[in-house]
């Protein structure tokens, strides 16, 4: 499968040509960067830390997606609307990790996936989509039990609770069939009164380079059950979207998720 | 409901009498011990740690599965065979708990569960026969992820790995299609070699009063799913117990299992 | 050793009389609860779930400190002032677990110190107190990596953080050399901005009937050291104080601390 | 300081000359790979996975150990005796992370010792290091609690448990005043009894790519205290060597560990 890879010169972008050219299952079509950059020209292996490969980076999507069969795409939500118009335009597979969307950029990207195949998830682990899908049944299977979404992430990130503890909590949510936002407890400090049955709390802890790690707990009266994910290297994230591109090619026009590309979505519901 | 507990004066049989004691939809409608027992007359409340209840402790189980609903019993495989054909004559619901049973034992519990309701399970935790549900889809979803098992129990255990370890192992050889004994590898020591592929491994703690946890571990090239159990009070088999009992009211004849209780048997396979 | 149990008939009261029963190095010479109290004259032995032991619960201190050698008090700051001065004229060993003393209160327990022995400490546990001074130490050895400290507790319980991971946050403090107030960091949601070097940070999680479980994570570029404690029964609370108790027996009048009792004081600083 | 990388072709050898050129307080004074090495006459930045750095791969240690001052050295036993002979000629601090030394090996490390600085360690990184002196003081502490051990490696680890899982049961064994070898039990399978007072039991899991996680557990009546180390990445055992040579410089002649270079011996002991 001949894939192009947007964003080539951000750390995302470096992982996905990586992944790329680690697979024998695709080949790196090209590689696109925004007009202007330092890195346009550069060799696309070189620039992922392997052997230079033959492909240069560019600023032109046209020719690239032309004769490639799908995109890789965790850049912005910005550029990635714009992407998903020229790659359904293309009748490419787009794989989209970029995280942020507006309402109005998810309205474009289900108006692309009328015409071309769209995966998108906010975590493109295999692990943490899989997690989700347990988290789902386990809050469903177990009603009284207190169900609570701990993240540890590295010392840099800026917000808090990570997109995939939320994603997390929305699992969690849909399987108790409540609103997260109804029901989540964000942080406890001081006086908080006792916990109040249902609510998702969520609790979050930096340091170090962890880069991601996610545990969901569910207290009952005399038992626990926690399931966690722990990545230990951001290629996972890389990987899952090259897996996701050649899961998606040949399907059905239409939006799809990591559920969907695991098969855990029909058994679960 | 009804319900007699047999092996009353037992750790678990008391477990058991407190657990219908608090349950407010269910009734202690008689308590047995085996002939000759010290505890023979003695009040079933108080040999439970609550109040005197006005049931006494005896040794005679006809004219109480005359009258009940449901037995519990968390017996020996020698006894709980006995029970099975007396309850299966009384059309009572039996939750057998009692781990050990031969060949022969099975035939005959599977001979009675064709006249009444039978729920059988190693481990009559909830949270337990979830994580087993969850660790079967886990290990079908992940296929190239190294399956570990650890568990830990108390000081005085006196055999490894333990039954509900090896339950969960069983879950995870289900969902990879592979029979556990071919696979299993139980200890390591000394010049291993490298990991087999497809190997489920299992590792065990001792130590303290730690009642018993269980986790199972996939693992992957730079990510890991951890799905674990931990039972904090040795009531929760108990409530389990009851739970299933309650469950298994007027069902069909047959063997069921705590996954049946759960209701996870379908979505999961 | 002689031990008067004050407060005998709450929950930590209860636990105390049962710790004292069950040690083989100590008898219960006596039980109080607050005059008016519907516990008075009952059986001390009863009350903490064992067999009657012939010590009735009192409202009057006086006769029972003359003939005993120490006093265990989990009561309230109130209360615990009041004994702590009746506790120093009869020369008693006051063994105190109860928290959320005001300045003018310690003053007082400090001047009764002057005469008598004092063992005061917000959490009693072995464990607790062992793994505040090891918190200390890696705290100190490691000064570039990102302290965090997380709880668990109960459904129940209505304050955060805990005073024990409150007691491990000024540890790690100590460790440092700085003052917590200055460098916690209580909560964290939205946008928090990167982790302020040097900070001490806190998560809370709440569910079931979990005890109290507390994680001191010392996060570095590439390795983490996580410091852990689990509490499976508050017991071990009771138990700590009787240790206290058989340990403080014959030393010299001051305010003494669990890590004293541990003799970890000295190697330690 | 200047600082030559033996080994410098294999996967500790680049770590160690990653760690030297991202280290502003130290250069790469020389890089050795043994005669015939393909790799002999390349940039030694270039084979780290960083920028050229003129400094290119030789045979010879005799002028780069006449105008260094350390030598980093994860190289093999028979390799290591003849380095640290050479190093002590020239008054070299000598870093060794070499394991699996015979006992005559040791003798002669001992012999160069006497005249040169010699920090040698089964485990470069400071993480573990001070989890074993922590270890250490817990298993004295605590002297009733089980001690266990467990550790986790990724699938291609060829023994069990790990030198470092060792490392810490002699901590755990130092702490106690008891030889590791009289107490120790490596695997528990089967019939194993109850477990023995004073025993150390150890506990291995493989998979994935995990690259190394160590836990200790002091399980007691009622409490369990766990201490463990997580690495995330192989760089922290090369920045623990140049951690060490930087601390040696100066040093009086002698056999340091890294407990040593930590600060840990004395207030530990």
């Amino acid at each position: 499968m001949r894939l192009v890879v947007v964003g080539a010169g951000g750390r995302m972008g470096r992982e996905l040509m990586r992944a790329v050219l680690d697979n024998a299952d695709c080949t790196l079509a090209g590689a696109i960067e925004r007009e202007g950059s330092p890195l346009l020209g550069q060799d696309a292996g070189t620039l992922s830390g392997l052997a230079p490969c033959g492909v240069n980076v560019t600023d032109d999507p046209l020719p690239l997606f032309a004769s490639a069969q799908g995109v890789l795409d965790f850049t912005s939500p910005a550029a990635s609307v714009e992407f998903v118009a020229l790659a359904a335009q293309a009748r490419l597979v787009h794989v989209i990790g970029t995280t942020g969307f507006a309402d109005a950029d998810l309205a474009r990207i289900q108006a692309a996936a009328r015409h071309a195949v769209v995966v998108r998830s906010g975590n493109m682990s295999l692990g943490v989509n899989l997690l989700a899908a347990l988290v789902r049944q386990a809050a469903t299977a177990l009603p009284g039990f207190d169900l609570e979404i701990l993240e540890m992430h590295h010392r840099h990130k800026v917000d808090a609770p990570s997109g995939t503890a939320l994603l997390l909590g929305e699992a969690a949510a849909e399987g108790r069939e409540v609103a997260l936002g109804d029901v989540s407890v964000r942080s406890r400090d001081g006086h908080t009164g006792a916990r109040v049955p249902g609510s998702i709390g969520f609790a979050t802890l930096r340091g170090g380079s962890v880069i991601g790690e996610h545990s969901v707990i569910l207290a009952g009266e005399g038992e626990r059950i926690v399931l966690s994910h722990a990545a230990g290297d951001r290629a996972i994230f890389a990987r899952g979207a090259v897996h996701a591109a050649l899961w998606a090619r040949g399907r059905n026009p239409g939006q799809y998720s990591m559920t969907d590309v695991l098969g855990l979505a029909d058994p679960v519901r």
